[in-house]
């Protein structure tokens, strides 16, 4: 999947995943409206919203980006109803080409990871028949429980040639109070960025590995060194627009070959309409605004790694 | 919530937690059986079994414990059809007057945290109209991430009076490749149990905090600093029984007045029958095999209390 992944970067030509993370205060009236009419104002109602917001938006990009990132989280919320829409946008981005990475963090150990890797990138076996329950392509993975959690996602990913983007460094304010205490004299976060590339290199696609980190836009300078410790994983770079980091601040997550990083943005793309900046699509064309919003960041970011020195 | 817990610890004499863990292989054969005979070999079928299954076990144990602990990756592995059970699991336990601790392990910022917590533990808006998703009342939850992570766990726990276990020292033997590295010359666990105390403090309870931490049972070393790290955190210990933990271990997580733990035993109680210690009920009666697993269990753990020096 990884070498899919790269594949779809270089055609597309846009190292970018749309974050699908549809909180209802991002969905246009129009569609809450039509949605609770015909399930009332539910759970359903509010899955249902999120659905054609999500359809909206994969329509109008698809053919601009290689993946999308689901935050399972956003669908959780709305308990059974919701979870059925995240399986369902999983569903329809791969039936439209999209690469689909299921931000879902988890992080367990032994069978229980096993467990949640085979639901989430594997077969579950039910008697004698198997299922791929959720079928997502990559997996969020938190690595605070060591080897022990990462490694059944690891098996997983081997059997079905699915992948990894294991947390190393968070983009949010507080990531550093424990990513960033220093174990001698070196940041806790270079510690699980090595653990990263050795458990990575057991699992080689063509160019790249199955397992990749997760390294935030807003430490463009920890990219820097982690780009290094990890010169093989792939980096999945949230924080990008909304929580402040930028295309310059991007290009030291990315290799000499312009490759080995995909950067996230999930409210600057989906609610862009709601940015003073596309404004002018009104709330009606919030897919299109999308559509320009993505537009706009491939070429900020395109842009940065052409100029940088 | 806390004070409910610890009432009911109380009550039935009984610091112990059962984790409703059910892996297929648990399950005894007369039970798949019946499911797939329903369902088929589906999902849906896998899902009905572990429902059938769980229901014997509440039904055998809940007038001897206080709390019961779901694995949720052990449902979400069979889709949404486990979910649903899921869910089913929690709301049965509940009306059997038993507290749920959610083990969920999530963990992400901000909004995305806070989607998370109201799922599990608080109640979303949907127009007008706000539902409690999955409404456990406790849940697990991963520290990586820092303050941003955990805070708006805690606002829910506040408003709806829920609770969390900040995962600190996990019981598996990889626990230590992150959580045991020194920072300061103390291992990481600590730092992370004194923000524990910390966030705890914002947030008590009679006697306890809402927010407590998990700690394994595997480790009763750490436990013993631990609990004077955090004197108010109810410690969730897990890890007895099938992964090695005995009673005599167990002590020191306990404070002078022989509360602020529960200990959990997931495989050694729901999979009792399949001990030779209780093959004798035999797999028609596994329930009365949990039933008397439980009865060992707290024997076991009292008895440590009692003849600690």
């Amino acid at each position: 999947m990884i070498n899919k992944l790269v594949e779809k970067i270089k055609k597309t030509n846009a190292p970018i995943v749309v974050g699908l993370d549809p909180m209802l205060n991002y969905i246009p009236e129009h569609i809450q409206k039509a949605a609770f009419a015909e399930y009332g104002e539910t759970l359903e109602g509010a899955a249902e919203a999120m659905w054609q917001f999500n359809k909206g938006i994969v329509d109008a990009t698809c053919d601009l980006i290689p993946a999308v990132k689901p935050q399972i989280a956003m669908y959780e919320q709305f308990g059974i109803e919701g979870l059925k829409v995240f399986k369902k946008t999983v569903d329809y981005c791969k039936s439209k080409g999209l690469i689909v990475i299921g931000d879902i963090k988890r992080g367990d150990i032994g069978s229980t990871s096993a467990a949640y890797a085979v639901g989430h990138l594997g077969s579950v076996q039910v008697g004698s028949k198997s299922y791929l329950p959720f079928d997502e392509d990559f997996a969020t993975v938190n690595p605070y429980l060591g080897s022990d959690g990462v490694k059944p996602f690891a098996e997983v990913c081997k059997e079905h040639k699915k992948g990894l983007f294991i947390l190393v460094k968070t983009s949010n304010p507080s990531s550093g109070e424990f990513q960033d205490q220093l174990v001698d004299g070196r940041p806790l976060y270079e510690l699980v960025g090595e653990k990263v590339a050795q458990w990575g290199e057991e699992l080689m696609g063509d160019e790249y590995s199955y397992i990749g980190a997760v390294v935030g836009a807003t430490y463009p300078e920890m990219g820097k060194v982690l780009r290094k410790v990890m010169p093989k994983s792939f980096i999945l770079v949230p924080g990008y627009g909304a929580q402040g980091g930028k295309g310059a601040d991007l290009v030291h997550f990315f290799d000499e070959n312009g490759l080995g990083a995909i950067v996230n943005s999930s409210r600057g793309i989906i609610a862009a309409y709601k940015q003073e900046k596309y404004a002018s699509f009104g709330a009606e064309n919030y897919a299109d605004a999308s559509r320009q919003a993505v537009l706009d960041m491939v070429a900020d970011i395109n842009g940065a790694l052409e100029n940088r020195e």
